[in-house]
């Protein structure tokens, strides 16, 4: 591993440090010391040239100063910086063979429910993005205009698949993806927060009855989260129609809507207090308005709190909630069978802030990080003052969120063409209900608990190594017969490499088993299989001699693949 | 599968039949027999909305004629052309299984030789990729300025893959990527060109000894073409040195190098006599300097014609060509103990566009499709005529190329800052050897040959079916349980579904087995396991009654799945 890359994983380790301090509430010196340590690795990130996300600033790469005389040790080179664009980084060996791990659980989950999968291009004609994600969609990368149709890279895979179905005509399909996509929001890496990240995506399109794909959902939801064992985790479920309702008996206008909503859905981070200020001052709600909102909005539990919604005639009065709260009771019937209702909790808050959800929406969240401020002590200051307060800092927003989806009945008959031709409206929509995984958060959980040297990038099994004289030859076709029987193996790429540098390699590339040979060896017909683990006979530490013809039987048997 | 699927594959499996025609040289009523077929196909293609990357006028989206009125049955929505940007395509469930097969098959030849993988962005700063592609640049698409960095979508992986080796300060490593890559060249479906698409690369960075990495990088190409099964190919060296060689004892100016490089590289697609002209006429070099290049690029074989070169004094008066040809005999030896020296021919023609390369290339091509005009019967007329011909036309070039590298020992050196630090010149170069798959063109070839019947999109071991009465609670408490036990299962998402209907879905998803309750087998606590199969007993076919808590076990037993 590199300095940089070395630096760059202390600095992800550090963040988290601090984090889990102050959500634990730690001490304030003991915070503010860590703070520091997290500040001084950073700066040693920064001047190595491997910090290229974490800057707040927004100045463009050319306005950086550059290395003149090419004295700085990495990072610069012939009259330009070295670093990738703003937002994006590379992932390294070691952290791809974890994402991989993770990428694999999530497919074997989404497969054993019988999803496939599809792939769509990275940019879209931008007009096919247009209108689907409200304020957002100042947040969409285009292409520059090189002649040609205008694109966008694709901002969540969502909208490509609404395409994709429209497109085919297709009337039913339970597709899994995992792919990039691209937001130019304003990155921090040790938020997780970056420009081009990975989205993992199983949704249900079709015409099925009530809530039986929307629980298969959360069931996927926590089979996933459970495998990747990202830590105790609760899913926050509400539904549109029971919110669309309490806005409309609250009274709020419909022209308001959609900014009282997004107002609502703070207050997983705010207390109610600031939240109804930002409502009144902020957006012109009436106080009384947001005062009936309040009533609803702070509830939260479990199954029976439907009876409680039900009991309030004024709600119940419209149609909307009666149909909310009578797919929420399926929804716990199913959620039951699936033995996942010890998961969820009905959260009147929950609002998302896209507009193409039509029914129940959800949001998993990690449970010890998601601080909420006690709601029976507001404060008078709002968010500043909360986030001075050292409970809740800009940081936190969101940060406990790992998967989120819900369902979108509308959205493929927005690209359908039948919606125009008379009467036929309905025919072309396909109700769809998904979730999308925060891979990129799960990741950096899972990652951060792992220590660095527990992660085996590569997955050799063998390392041919010679005792002295070289015997290049000899070990090429030791290789060539390994790798013919699928056995992983490599060697040193030199005609005379000294014996400790292979052992070396052997090591630090954590290779289970070395095939020695010396010139008395390779007369004798035989190789020694030395184990490099270190609870081990002497014998084997040694190096076990065995027939040369024996050798891959020897090895497969000490390495347990099936003959 | 909807319309416009099938539609696509008709088109691709007919374009594969004209050119399986073409190159065995048809009766040509024939050909045009099919190609009147395949045109059909495509017009039909078209009006279902599905052609999107095979027009080659270039026309932007917005050009295209409307759908009036909303009445075309799709493809068409409300004011806009439902399609994917040109030159890109969506992959449906079927093709993405095949290409998850053979991406898995490389991901594990790469790994069993010891390689990691890293990913980088899809976006790099311009001026990274900026003089790398020589005249190709053109090609590179660029983000949209939106204030920020000038960003690009990347044109290949192996120049990321230096600027991360660079950036890092990595000295060694060996690492595969499958990846997409973006060019704004001119689509053409049929021919499997598209602007955007994968590539799988396998390098080995780092300093060796000579060949020993060079001669695997080729191990590797025969392994991954020979599993993956893409019928006979043959891989074509030759060496950066000894061309550069034959340029320079021919006599060609230097500033006139590349393009008389790259007319050499045409022939394997024209004869002699048209690359002659081609640089007498179009690129103005001396008809004497041509004709002593022709003595030599023209020459192919196996070791023996290092011989041949050796015997040549003209030649081994360069001290470039003795080293290219010292490097080769090492590498003829090398590859003969891996085992893949039959695959080899060794082709003084083969040049490669890229400029980065300084030691051996190679390029794998299929052999039934390498049409090469023979040698002796020049034509007076040109690439034009033989197009007209009906021997070589516009969709051939490159066709049978499925794989191709090289040595590039200085492109990480490019990025490297110490480059200009005085006397340390060479420090920071990290010489690199690669090969990359042209994965796009191994599929096609592999999907083509496969019906499309026999493509299992899903992994759904199981349906879950009710004989009547819907049972639905029922349902989801067996798929429950099969899924608790890692059991691929899946059900119908309706609360009464109809019986028939459950099983033809079990059928046309060709899942293996299916369970069986109606309210009679509830209540005795039974089950029946119907297999799905057509070569079975009565007994199977019809549903063998099993206790329900058995269930699981006989399912795991009958799906040879280990307990």
């Amino acid at each position: 591993m590199s300095n940089v890359e070395q630096l760059r994983k202390q600095v992800d380790e550090q963040a988290l440090t601090v984090r889990q301090l102050k959500s634990s509430k730690a001490d304030k010196e003991q915070v503010t010391e860590q703070v520091a340590l997290l500040l001084g690795l950073k700066e040693k990130l920064r001047i190595a040239g491997g910090d290229n996300s974490n800057s707040s600033s927004g100045t463009p790469a050319a306005a950086t100063p550059k290395a003149s005389g090419g004295n700085s040790e990495a990072g610069k080179s012939t009259g330009f910086t070295l670093k990738t664009a703003k937002g994006t980084k590379d992932y390294t060996a070691k952290e791809m063979a974890v994402r991989k791990e993770i990428f694999a659980t999530l497919t074997e989950v989404f497969e054993n429910h019988g999803a496939v999968t599809i792939d769509t291009p990275v940019f879209e004609l931008k007009e096919i993005l247009m209108g689907k994600y409200g304020e957002d969609s100042k947040l969409i990368y285009d292409l520059k205009d090189q002649g040609g149709e205008e694109c966008s890279l694709r901002y969540d895979l969502t909208v490509p698949f609404a395409r994709h179905v429209a497109m085919n005509g297709i009337t039913n399909i339970k597709r899994y993806q995992i792919a990039k996509v691209y937001r130019r929001d304003q990155p921090a890496m040790t938020k997780g927060r970056m420009r081009e990240f990975y989205q993992c995506d199983y949704d249900i399109a079709g015409a099925y009855d009530a809530m039986i794909p929307d629980a298969e959902c959360v069931r996927v939801t926590v089979e996933v989260l459970t495998r990747v064992d990202v830590g105790p985790f609760v899913v926050k479920i509400n539904h549109r129609k029971i919110l669309d309702a309490i806005f409309d008996v609250a009274g709020v206008p419909e022209e308001k809507v959609r900014m009282i909503s997004s107002a609502v859905d703070k207050l997983d981070k705010l207390p109610w207090a600031d939240v109804r200020r930002e409502m009144v001052e902020d957006k012109g709600l009436d106080g009384a308005v947001a005062d009936r909102i309040g009533e609803y909005v702070q509830l939260r539990g479990g199954a029976e709190l439907l009876d409680k919604l039900e009991a309030m005639p004024e709600l119940m009065a419209s149609e909307k909630a009666r149909e909310g709260v009578q797919d929420m009771r399926l929804f716990f019937r199913y959620a039951a069978i699936f033995n996942v209702v010890d998961y969820v909790s009905l959260d009147m808050s929950l609002a998302r802030g896209l507009d193409y959800y039509t029914g129940i929406i959800y949001e998993a969240v990690l449970v010890e990080e998601n601080v909420r401020p006690t709601q029976a002590q507001p404060t008078a200051t709002g968010a500043k003052e909360v986030k001075e307060g050292g409970d809740i800092d800009e940081s936190q927003v969101r940060v406990g969120s790992i998967a989120a989806g819900g369902r979108y009945d509308k959205l493929v008959g927005m690209f359908s063409a039948s919606r125009r031709t008379k009467g036929k409206g309905k025919a072309t929509d396909v109700p769809c209900v998904g979730i999308s995984f925060g891979i990129e958060r799960i990741f950096s959980v899972v990652y951060s608990r792992m220590q660095s040297a527990e992660v085996k990038a590569n997955r050799t099994k063998v390392y041919v190594i010679s005792l002295r004289d070289g015997l290049l030859e000899e070990r090429l076709r030791i290789a060539t017969e390994l790798w013919d029987c699928g056995i992983a193996t490599e060697f040193a790429y030199k005609v005379k490499p000294r014996f400790q540098n292979q052992l070396n390699t052997c090591d630090s590339e954590v290779i289970p088993w070395a095939v020695l040979i010396g010139s008395e060896e390779v007369e004798q017909g035989l190789v020694k299989l030395k184990s490099m683990a270190k609870d081990v006979s002497a014998e084997e530490k040694s190096g076990v001699a065995v027939k040369r013809e024996d050798m891959v039987a020897e090895l497969k048997k000490r390495l347990g693949i099936v003959q």
